[in-house]
C-alpha cells in the first residue's frame, strides 16, 4: 500500500509517483556526473542520488518533473536518502499531476471562504468593515491557495487562509471569556497581518523570497497597503492608525521584526494568538509522525527543540 | 458618591474608610516625625504623609488598621499622593471589616469550585485525575482564596482559583480547535502549575514571599509535592513524569525559571495559556482606568509599556 | 554680560530673560504650594523652585510663557537647580519673542536650501530625483524647521535639515573615496530617511511623539509615504522600492528599529553617516561645555558615556 | 608497544583491541554497504569505515562488541579516522573484558569511599549528617561507578565520586582560609549536588539521557529527593530547606538551569567549586595530549578555546 | 560602649570621632544652606544633613576633616540618615588621627610581606622570580598600603595585598590537588594581576580613578608594566608574554574586560581564584552584620542578590 | 584569454598558473591516497581535489609552490570546486613568480608612503608627530607590505597601508565638517591604530596568527609598544596616555576587543572611520563580482548578510 514519502522508514522500500523540487550536477569521485534530487510528495520530502547520469538524464530530471522512482531508503549522515534502483519521467497514461505531490491544508477552499466572510460579517465597526473586505476582495484568488511560509508552519497549499481561519476561531472565543476585547479590531489585525506574504513569497511550489521579501518584508509591506487602500477608499481616521499598527506590531518584540511592540490589546493578543496556532500547526505535524514513547525529530523553528510523546497517549 | 481610591483623579477630594497597608516612621527637615502610609482599599492603593506625628500616632497609624480619613489627591514627584486634612482609626461602629478593603476576583468561590470539580469531572485518565483530586482536597480552602502573584498579573483574593478557572475555559476550546491535545494533561497541568505559590507566598493581605518561596520558588516547591503526592496514593508510570515536566516547564525557558523547556505538546500549549490569561488580567485592569483616547500607565510587567485605548472604543 | 542658562556654573546668579518649558504645582511639607519650573534658553535648561505659590502666581507661571527671572544657580542632588529671588512674567515693552529662546541650527535656512537644492540637482537617475523632489516640495515649509530629535542629537529648531545637508557632505566625499557608490541613492537616502519624523514629532517647542509617532514609528511612516507619493508621480520600478529598503534599513539592525538590516552598499553607507552626524553632533555639544581636563556629563544617548577633552585642546 | 588510541597521532598504525561504542550501517557510492564505528578504549575514541560489508559483519560488529583490529590513522575533514585493514571479533582465548576499555577516575573506589565517610565524619551538625548518610546508603553501588556527564568533565567510570572527593578537598582548605564557612553546609552540597544524574544518566558504557533525566532534569530530580528522604527520616527544619536550595542554586544562573541562583554563602561557594573542579579536570585531560609550544584542540564546554601549553613547561 | 557607625541601627544614638569623606552644600525650602556629609569610620558610612549652616561651618566641615558629632539614626527613603545634634571639629587633645578611621585588611602588613616573600621563594623558574621580585621593589611601599578597589571587595586599605595574599593561599592548596598546575606562573600571575591598581586608583582615602585609570584601565597598564619591566631586566622569553597574557585574560571575558580570554591553565585557575576571593570578602562582610534567620542588603556587586544567614548558624 | 580563478564560473575551464595555498592528504575510500589543494592567484581562490597520488605528487605540490594546471570548475556542496585534468609545477622557463599571485591593494607603495607622509607633515603638535614619525621609521618596510587581516577586509599585501590611507582622507573631510575635531590625534590614532598588526599576523602569504597575536592581540600589543616609544624618546605628557587611549578604544566596546569604549572626541571617530572603510571594502569587493540584479554571496564579517546590487547600477 503507497503511504508517501513522510511515511517510509529507513529500510524500507519506496515505488511511487513523486515530484523533483531540486536537482543539482555534481561529479563523483570517479570522475562522472550525479544528479542530487530533492523529492517530494504530498507527505514530505527526501534527497536522493542518481549515479552515472548522462546528458539525458540531465535534461530528463529538473525540477517540477514528476518521476516514477523505486528505490530504498537507507540512512546517510544521520538523515534519511533514497537510493535509487529505477526511475523514469511521468507519462500522460499514469494519470497523475503536480497537485497530487503538494501538501495541502487539511479545510476545503470553500469552508476557508465560509469562514473568512462569516468574520466579516460578524464586525459592528463599518471603517474597519470595508477595508477588511477590500483586501479580501483585492487578494481573494492568492489568499486561498497561498502557504503561510516558505517553511515551518501551514507551509502547503490554502496554508495562509487556514492560518487565519484557525486563529480567527481563538479569537472567537477569547472574545467570550473577556468581553472587552474589540471584536472588529482583532478580527480585522487576524484576517490582515501576513497578507503582506503575498507579495513577499514567491508561491505555492519552490517557495522563495521575492526581491520585495527580501528588501522589505511582509510586515512593512502590508503596513503601505493598509495605507494605500485607505486613500483609494478615501477612508480617514484612527481606524486606519490601528489595524496598521496591529500589523506592524504582531511580530512582538524589535528582534522578531516589529519595529513597534503591541501597545493596544488586541495587538498584543494577535501576537499570541498567531504563535499558538504557529506552534500548534508545527507540533501536530511533527507528532504525527512518530509513536508513543518516541521523540519527534528537532524542530528548528522551535528552538530546535525535540518533543515527547508519551507513552500513555493514544497513536 | 464614593468610588474607591483608584479612581479618584489628581485635584479630587478622598474622604473614606481606607486600610493602611504599610506605616513607615521618618524625621523632617524641620527635626520632627512623620509617617509614610500607603493606604489601600479594594480598588487600588496611595501614599499619604502624615506630618508632625505624636507618639499616640504611631501607635495608633499601624499596617492593618482601618481608618477614616480625609484629603486631597495631590501629585508628588510624578506620582499621585493623598494631602491628609483628618484622619482617625474606624470605631466599631463605623461597620467596616478588613475584607472590604482588598480586592477581590470578579467570580465567586461557588463559582470557581464548580468550575474546578467539572474540569475534573471531564478526565478519563484515572491516575491524572486522582492526583489532582488530590491535591485539590489537599489545599481545598487555600487555593479559593489566595492571590495568584503578590502584584502583577490576579493579585487579589481568590486570584489563583480565578487565574486556574480563567485558563481552563481557554484549554477547553482550544481543545476543540486542535483535538489531538490530550485534554486531561491539559486540564491537570493548568490546576497545579500554579499551586506551589500557597507555599511560595505570605497569604492575601501584604502578599510577601516566604524563606521557602526565596530560596526555592514555587515551581520546585510543586514538582516536589507532585513527587510526594505520588508515593502518597501508591501512583507509579509516566504520567507523574509528565506532570512534573508540565509544572518545571510553565514558564517556557530557563532565563524565566523552567530549567527545562516545554518538550510535551500540552507543556507547551500550557505555557502560552498561561501567558495570555496573565497578560490580559494586566491589559484589562489597566485600561478600564483610563479613557478612550489616552495611554495606561507603565505596565512593568508588561515591558514597561503603557497601552493605548483608541478612540473608537466605548469608554 | 549675558551669557545664557546652558553657560551659567554653579554657584553664579542668573539675571535675564528665559522661556517657561514646563511648569507642576506641588505642595510642600509646610502644606504650601510650590511651582517646579523647567526654565529654558537658547542655549540649555534649568530646574527652578517657586516656593509658596498663589492662585494668581499659578496662573501667571505656564508653559510658554517667558519670564524675567533672578536666582543664583545652586547645586540639588548633583545636578543644577536655580533658586529664584524675582521673577516676573514679560511685558510688551521687553521686546523679546519666544523665537530667542528655542536653540536654532548653526546654520541659517536659505543656505540649508541651497544644499538641499544642489543636491538634487547633482542626481542623474531622473526617478530617483523625482521622487526626492516630491518630497522636498510637499514638507518645504516643515522639513526647514523640524528638529530632528526630541531630545539628543539636533534637537533644536532646523536640526532635522541640518542633520541632512551635514550628512550630504560626507556623503559627496566618501563617493569621491569609493566611486562604486551610487551617489543618487545616497543622498536620496539622506534626504528621506528621517523626514518621517515630521509626523512623528509634534513640533519645535516641547517636541513630544504624536499618535501617530508612537504606534508607527518615523521608519514605517515614511515607507509609507514614499509608497503613496511613487503612486501619485506613477513611478514604478526597482528604484521605488531601493529607497524604501534605504529608510527601512537606515537604523542597521532589528533591535534598533530596522526589521529588515541594509542590505543594498548605500544602505549600509547611509547608516554609518547618519551615526557619525549624530554622534559628532552630541559630542561637539557637550564638549562645548566643558574645560580642557574636564570631563562632560554623562552622554544618555552615547550609552551613558562621559567623555574627556584633553588638557592640550585649545578652549 | 600499545599506548591506546588516544595517544596514537595521524600517520601512525593501531594494532590492539578496543571497544565498539557506536555502528552505523550506510551505503557507498558504488552500492556497496559500510559501517561506520566509533571505536573507543581507556584512552580515547576514534571513527572508523569499514568498507563492503556483508550481512554477517553487519550482525557481528555492534555496539559493545570488542575487537582486534589492525589499521592507519588518516586525517579526514581535520580529524583523524582509523582507515581498517583487519579486524576480528575478540575470543574467549584473548583476555580481555569491557571493563578494560572503558577509562576509569585515577582514584581507587576504596580512596573515593574513604574520602566520603571522612567527610561525613567531620560534620557536626547532626540533621545535615543524617540526610546525607542516608543518600550515601541509598546509591552506595551507583555512586561509586557512575560518571558525572556523558561527556565533558569526569566522563568516566566513578567520575562522579571522583569530581565529589576533589571538591571535598577544595572545600576543606576553603574552609581554612575562611573559618566563617559552614562546613557542614558546604561538605553535604558537594556530596549531593550531583547524585540526581544517577537517575538522569542510563549507565556508565555508551551514557545517555534518561526520559527522567531528559524532562527534568538532575537538579529537579535532587531536590525531590531530598524532599522525600526528609520525610522519610522524619527531619523537619530549615537544613533540609537550605540543602535543597544547595542543590538547586549550584549552576549559579537561570540560565545555567537554577531558576534560583546562590542565596546562602555555601551556595555561591558551591558553585564555584564546581567550576573549578570541572575545568581543570577537562583542561589536565586536553593538555595533557599535547606537547609544549601546542595548543590543545578546541574544547567545547569551554568556550570552544584551545589552550597553550608553554613551552617551558615540562612535557 | 562605642562600636562604629557600620554597627549603629536604626533608632540608636551615635556619640563619638568620625571622619568627613564628602560634603556638598545645598539650598534648603527655607532658603536656608545645608550640608550633606558623608561620614565614616572603620565599620561603614553614613548619610548626614546639617541645617543652616554658616559660612564658617562650611569652611569647618569639609572632607577629610575628622568631627565628634552626636545624632540619632533615623531611616529615609528606605536608607539610614545620621540626624545631627552637636558637631564639632576635632581637637589636637582629642589625640585621634585620620588613620583610625579607614577601614583596613583584618591582616598586619608584615604578615602580608612575608606571605608575599615566601611566594616568591618558593618559585623555581628563575625569570618569572625576576619579574615577580623586580615588581614587589618598584611598588613596595603602595603595595601594602592600597585597597584592591575603590569599592565592592577588599575596599580598605591593604586590601590590594591582603587579596592577593589570600588568593595565594588557595593557590597553594589547589597545586597540591591538581600538581600539573605550573606554580610559578600560578603565583607570579596572582602577585601581578592587579597592581595596576596602584595607577588606576587615586589612593587611600577618598579613593578614586585616575585619568589613566578611566582612559586605560588597570588590565593594560598592567600589561605594559610588565613589558617595560622586561626590557629593564633585559628579559626575553615566552614567560614575559605568558605573564602578559595572565594579567590580560583574568577577567575571563571580553565583557568583563579582557580582550582575549584565558588561553592558558594557569590564567583559567588565577580567574577563577580571582573571583572566589572578592566574593567571599563582599559576602563575609556582608553576612557579619545580619543576624541569623536575616538577609543582607543588596549587594550590588554580586548581582544585586540579599544573601541569608540561617537561623542554625552561630550569630 | 586569463581572468584569473576569482572570475571563473561554474562550468568554465581553468587553464593557468596558480599558487597552491595550503595541500592536505586524505584517503580515499578506494583506499588511495588524494591531495585536497587550496589553490589561489591575485583575484580569489578554489579547493581542488588531486585524486591517486602518488608519493612523487606528494612531494612536488606543497603550499608555495606554483603549478600549471587545467580543470573543470564544478559546484560541489554548494561551492565551486575545481576538478583537476592536468597539473605540472611551474618550470623556470614559464616566467612566473609568487608575488604574481598574491592579491594586492590597487595603490601603489610609492603613494601610499606619500600620502602617510602628507598626514604627517599636517600635524602641529610636536608630540605626537614625533610619536607617530618614530613607529613609521619602525615598521616602514612591514607597514607597506603587510595585509590589514588574515581574510575578510584588506586582506591582500599593503591592505595596513591602503586602509590606513583611505581612513586618513575620510578623516581630513570629517575634519573639514567638524573643525571641533583635533586633526593630529585623530590623524595619528588612524594610523597607529592596526600598526599591532604587524606582531600579530605571521606575514603576508598565508596569513595566520602569531602566539603574541592569539594570546595578547593587536589592541594590547600596541597600547605596550606606545609606551616604549615613548618612553625611548624621553616623552612625557597627557599626549602618550591619549594615543594609547584610540588604540585601546578603536574596536568600541568591550564585546569587541576594546575592554575601554571611546572616551574621546577622536576615538569615537576613529572607531566609525575604521568601520566604514573595512565595511566599503568588503562590500566593494563583492559587489564587484556579482551582476545587477544579482545577491552577493554572504559575508560573514557582515553578519552573513548577501548584498544586492540593484538592476539600475552600472555593471
Amino acid at each position: 500500500m503507497k503511504k508517501g514519502i513522510g511515511y517510509t522508514s529507513i529500510g524500507e522500500t519506496f515505488d511511487d509517483f513523486i515530484l523533483i523540487k531540486d536537482a543539482t550536477k555534481g561529479t563523483a569521485s570517479n570522475g562522472k556526473a550525479f544528479l542530487t534530487l530533492i523529492l517530494r510528495d504530498a507527505t514530505g520530502e527526501i534527497e536522493a542520488k542518481l549515479w552515472d547520469v548522462s546528458k539525458e538524464d540531465e535534461e530528463l530530471f529538473v525540477p517540477e518533473q514528476i518521476i516514477k522512482v523505486t528505490g530504498d531508503v537507507n540512512q546517510f549522515r544521520g538523515r534519511a536518502q533514497l537510493k535509487i534502483v529505477s526511475i523514469r519521467p511521468v507519462q500522460v497514461t499514469d494519470g497523475v499531476q503536480i497537485s497530487d505531490f503538494i501538501e495541502k491544508a487539511p479545510v476545503e477552499k470553500e469552508i476557508l471562504t465560509e469562514k473568512l466572510t462569516e468574520a466579516i460579517f460578524e464586525m459592528e465597526n463599518p471603517t474597519i468593515q470595508r477595508i477588511v473586505r477590500a483586501f479580501i476582495k483585492k487578494y481573494q484568488e492568492k489568499l486561498l491557495v497561498y502557504p503561510a511560509a516558505s517553511r515551518n508552519h501551514h507551509a502547503y497549499a490554502s496554508g495562509l487562509a487556514h492560518h487565519i481561519v484557525s486563529m480567527l476561531q481563538i479569537a472567537r472565543e477569547l472574545h467570550k471569556l473577556y468581553p472587552q476585547i474589540n471584536k472588529d479590531l482583532l478580527y480585522a489585525g487576524i484576517i490582515l497581518h501576513d497578507i503582506g506574504k503575498i507579495k513577499e513569497l514567491s508561491g505555492i511550489i519552490s517557495t522563495s523570497y521575492t526581491l520585495e521579501g527580501k528588501l522589505l518584508g511582509h510586515i512593512p509591506i502590508m503596513v503601505e497597503e493598509i495605507g494605500l487602500m485607505a486613500r483609494d477608499l478615501k477612508i480617514e481616521g484612527e481606524e486606519v492608525l490601528i489595524l496598521q499598527h496591529l500589523v506592524l506590531s504582531h511580530h512582538g518584540k524589535a528582534e522578531w521584526g516589529s519595529p513597534t511592540p503591541p501597545l493596544v490589546r488586541e495587538a498584543e493578543l494577535l501576537h499570541f494568538i498567531d504563535l499558538i496556532d504557529a506552534k500548534m500547526n508545527m507540533l501536530n505535524s511533527a507528532l504525527n509522525k512518530v509513536k508513543p514513547g518516541e521523540f519527534t525529530e528537532r524542530l528548528f523553528a522551535m528552538d530546535n527543540r525535540a518533543f515527547y510523546k508519551p507513552t500513555f497517549e493514544e497513536n
